[in-house]
C-alpha cells in the first residue's frame, strides 16, 4: 500500500486539476435546458473511468440519463465491491448568492467551491483516482470492483429501480460502497449507518378562473395563497409535531444505546446554529438537534408561490398558489403509506372554496445496517487509516434512496463512506469540498479496497 | 348637444383606431425597465389633448413620471371641472395567460382588448375625445376644464400628493371628474359614492444565512416558508375576519337604507360566481357579497415566494421567504393607524426563530360621498343620456386614493363616472373594455359637461 499511497501523495495537485474540469460541466438534471451538460458529465466520467484503468466502461442508455459503467474483474475468489455515485447536480438558483460561478471550480482557504464538489462529483472522483492509483503503481487491485454512476440521483432517481431490476447480473457484487455524504463535523471522520427516506409533493390549489383586483373582489372570494397559508399551518402544531394522522405510526424509536451514543459526540449546538445564522433553533419537542435531523421524520416547505412576487405592489387576488412539501421519514416509515395519508390529509383540510391537486414527485426509503457488519468495520479501518483518526458512527438526515434499492433488489449491504462537511452547502449556493478530505478520501478509498478484500 | 352626439357617432371607429394607438405602449410604471414607454405614453396623452383642441398642454415633471395637463378656460362664471385620470399601466405577468398580447389591442366580440383598455386609457381617452367633439363642432365647450393626467397611480400616486400640494392654485375647480371604475353590471350604468382605501405591506422572513439541504437540517431550524404559513394563518379566523388587534375599531358601519337599497341591486351571485370561476364564495361571515366588497375591509394575500418554485423537486429549507399583504378600508378607517397595527401584530406573532421585516409599500384613505350633491345628480343625468338608463348608484371595493386627496387638499367632490365593467380584467390577463360602453361614455361625457354647466 506504501507505494499507492506515495502516489497519491505525489499526484495530489492534479487531483484537483482535473476535479476542475469535472466540475465545470453544469449538468444539472433537474432543468431540460442542461440535458447536453448533463450528457457531456456522463462522457467525462466514463474518460475518467479509462483513464484510470478501467475496463468496459460505457454509458448505458436509460430511458432519462445514461448511467456510467466501468469495471475491473480480475481478482477472483476476492470480494466485488458496487461502488455508486452520480454525475449530475442540483440547480444553483439564487446564482447572485454565489461568492464565485458555481461552475468555475475556485479554491479559497483549503476548499474547493462549486456545485457538485461535494454533493457527488468529488466523492466520485476519489474513488476514481483511489483505482488509478492501485492499477498504475501495482497493475492490480486488491478486489474486484464496479462502477455504477447514475445522472438522476437529484431528480430522484427515477429511472435507477428499472435499471437495477433489469441489471441485476451485471450489477451483482458483495457491498455497495457510497460516498455521497458528509463526515460528522470537520476533523471527525465517520461512517453513517442510517439514512432517512423522501416523500416529495407539490400542493397547486386554484380559486378563481384567473387573477383578481384585490380592490374589486376582495372579500367575496377564497383567496388561494391565504388557503394555502391555512392548510399549510395545519401540518404542524405548535411544538413541531406534524399532524398529518397516523404519520408517526410506523416510526422505530430511538434506541436508548443510540441516544447515550450521540450524546457523547462533539456536537456544540451553539456553534451549529451560528454557523446556520439562524436565530434560534427550533424542532419537535423531547429531542435534541441531532435527534430530530437524524431519528426523527419531518415535515418541510420547500418551496412557496402565488401571485405578484417582484418588486413593489401589485393589488390582485392570485388565481393559484402553489407549495412543494417534502416529509423525511425514518425506520420503519414506508413512502407510499405516508404519501398516500399526507395527500388524503391535504384533500381533508383543502376548503370547498378552492380546487386542490397534489402531485407525488418523487420518494425513497429510509434505511439502517447494523455496527457489527464486517464491512462498515473495513471501511471504519480504511478511514482510520485514510484520516489518522477512529471515525465515529451516526446516521444523516438526508436521503439516499439508492441505498434502499440496493438492499431490496440486490441484496446488498451499503458502506456509506463520505468525507464532505456538515457545511458543505450542498443544494445551496456556494457549495465547497475541503481539499484536504479530498485527499484523505482517496487514500482512504485505496485502503477500503485493501480492507475489503480482507474480509474474504 | 345634437350636433355634438352626431359628431361622436360618425367618429365611432376613428376613436377606436386611436385608442389602439395609445394602448399599444407599454406604459409600466411598477417595472423600471419600461421608464422610456411610461414616457412615451405621457408625450402621447400631450398630444392628444392638443389634437383634441385643449389649451395650455404640457407635461409637468415630478419626482416620479410626468403629469399631464391641458386645459379649456373660456366659459367665464361657468363651473370648472378637473377631470383626473392616468396612463400608466398594470404590469402583464403571467403574459402567457393572455389570448392576444397586451400591448396589441385586439377586439373581440365587441369588446377590446389590452393592458390599460379599462384601466384607465380607454376612459381617459372618452373624454378627450367628448371635448374635442364639443369644439370641433360648436367651438367652444359649456364649462371650464382643466386635465390632469397622471403616471403613477399603479404604484400608488406616490408623488401626487405633493404634486396637488404645490399646483393648488392651478388645479383649483368646482368638481373633480374620474372615469376609473366600472359600472354596476353590463347594461347597468352606475355613479359610484365609495371607494375602500388602502394598506399595502410586505412581509420579509428569514431564518438562516442561507438555503440548507432539507434532508441534513430538516427538523432543527424553523423553515421560514412554514413560519410565514403559521403567521398568515394567524391573520383571519375561519369566518373571514382580520385578527389584527383593533383593525375594525373604525369602522362605520353599513347603514340599514344603504343595505336595504344594495339588496334590490339585480346582483346574481351564481352568476358572478360562475365568471369568476370560483368553486364556492367566501368571506366574513354575516354580510353579503356586494357588503363584503363594497363596505367591509378586507385583508389579502397579493404574492408569496419562498425557496423552490420551478418545475421539480429541490430538497431546500429557504434561507428567506416573503409575502405580499394588502388590506382594503372603509371609512373611517385611517391608512397610517391600520399600517401600524398591522405591522405591530406581525411583530407580535413573529417567533423568535426567523428575523422579520415589514415594509409598506403604499395606501390610501376611503371615501364616502352623498346621494344628494348636486354634480353627482348631473352625473346621473348624464349618463341616463348617454346609455338611455337610469344609473343605480354603487359603491366600489377598490381603491383610488387620490379622490381623498382632492378632497383634503383641494377640498373639492369629486364624481366617479366610470363605464368599465365589473369582469373587465383590470390588473388580470386579457382586460378588456366594451366598445359599446366606451362610445356611450364618449357620449355622456359630452353630456356630462352639459349637466354640470347647468349647475350654476
Amino acid at each position: 500500500m506504501n507505494q499507492v499511497v506515495d502516489f497519491i501523495n505525489v499526484n495530489r495537485d492534479r487531483y484537483v486539476d482535473e476535479l476542475k474540469q469535472y466540475l465545470a460541466i453544469p449538468s444539472i438534471s433537474a432543468l431540460p435546458q442542461h440535458a447536453a451538460d448533463v450528457r457531456r458529465a456522463a462522457e467525462w466520467t466514463g474518460e475518467a473511468l479509462k483513464t484510470a484503468g478501467l475496463q468496459n466502461v460505457r454509458l448505458i442508455e436509460t430511458p432519462g440519463n445514461p448511467v456510467v459503467y466501468g469495471d475491473w474483474l480480475n481478482a477472483p475468489g476476492k470480494p466485488t465491491i458496487l461502488f455508486y455515485g452520480h454525475y449530475d447536480v442540483q440547480p444553483v438558483d439564487p446564482v447572485e448568492l454565489w461568492t464565485s460561478p458555481p461552475f468555475e471550480a475556485t479554491v479559497r482557504d483549503g476548499e474547493i467551491y462549486a456545485r457538485g464538489s461535494a454533493d457527488d462529483k468529488g466523492q466520485v472522483f476519489m474513488h476514481i483516482k483511489a483505482v488509478e492509483a492501485h492499477l498504475k503503481q501495482t497493475g492490480s487491485l486488491p478486489l474486484n470492483i464496479k462502477f455504477f454512476i447514475e445522472g438522476e440521483e437529484e431528480v430522484g432517481s427515477v429511472h435507477l429501480d428499472d435499471f437495477v431490476r433489469s441489471h441485476k447480473q451485471e450489477l451483482a457484487a458483495d457491498v455497495v460502497v457510497i460516498s455521497d455524504s458528509p463526515m460528522f463535523d470537520r476533523g471527525i471522520p465517520s461512517i453513517c449507518y442510517g439514512l432517512r427516506g423522501l416523500v416529495y409533493c407539490q400542493i397547486d390549489l386554484r380559486g378563481t378562473k384567473s387573477d383578481l383586483h384585490s380592490g374589486s373582489f376582495g372579500g367575496a372570494v377564497a383567496n388561494p395563497a391565504m388557503v394555502l397559508a391555512q392548510m399549510l399551518a395545519q401540518m404542524k402544531d405548535r411544538g413541531g409535531r406534524i399532524k398529518v394522522p397516523g404519520f408517526y405510526d410506523a416510526v422505530r424509536p430511538l434506541r436508548d444505546e443510540e441516544r447515550a451514543e450521540w450524546k457523547r459526540l462533539p456536537f456544540n449546538e451553539t456553534r451549529y446554529r451560528k454557523e446556520l445564522g439562524a436565530p434560534k433553533l427550533f424542532g419537535e419537542s423531547g429531542y435534541t438537534t441531532l435527534e430530530r435531523t437524524w431519528a426523527r421524520p419531518t415535515l418541510e416547505v420547500n418551496g412557496l408561490l402565488a401571485g405578484f412576487t417582484g418588486e413593489g405592489a401589485k393589488t390582485v387576488i392570485p388565481a393559484v398558489s402553489m407549495a412543494k412539501v417534502s416529509m423525511r421519514l425514518v425506520p420503519d416509515q414506508d413512502p407510499d403509506t405516508i404519501a398516500k395519508l399526507f395527500e388524503d390529509y391535504v384533500r381533508k383540510i383543502t376548503p370547498k372554496t378552492v380546487e386542490v391537486k397534489v402531485t407525488r414527485m418523487h420518494g425513497g426509503k429510509p434505511w439502517m445496517t447494523e455496527f457489527d457488519n464486517p464491512f462498515v468495520k473495513a471501511a471504519g479501518r480504511a478511514i482510520e487509516k485514510g484520516f489518522g483518526k477512529t471515525p465515529v458512527f451516526n446516521r444523516e438526515g438526508g436521503s439516499i434512496p439508492v441505498v434502499a434499492t440496493f438492499q431490496e433488489l440486490l441484496n446488498l449491504p451499503s458502506v456509506l463512506f463520505g468525507v464532505g462537511l456538515p457545511d458543505e452547502n450542498a443544494h445551496a449556493p456556494n457549495e465547497k469540498l475541503d481539499l484536504g478530505n479530498f485527499h484523505g478520501g482517496i487514500v482512504a478509498s485505496a485502503y477500503l479496497y485493501d480492507e475489503i478484500a480482507r474480509t474474504k
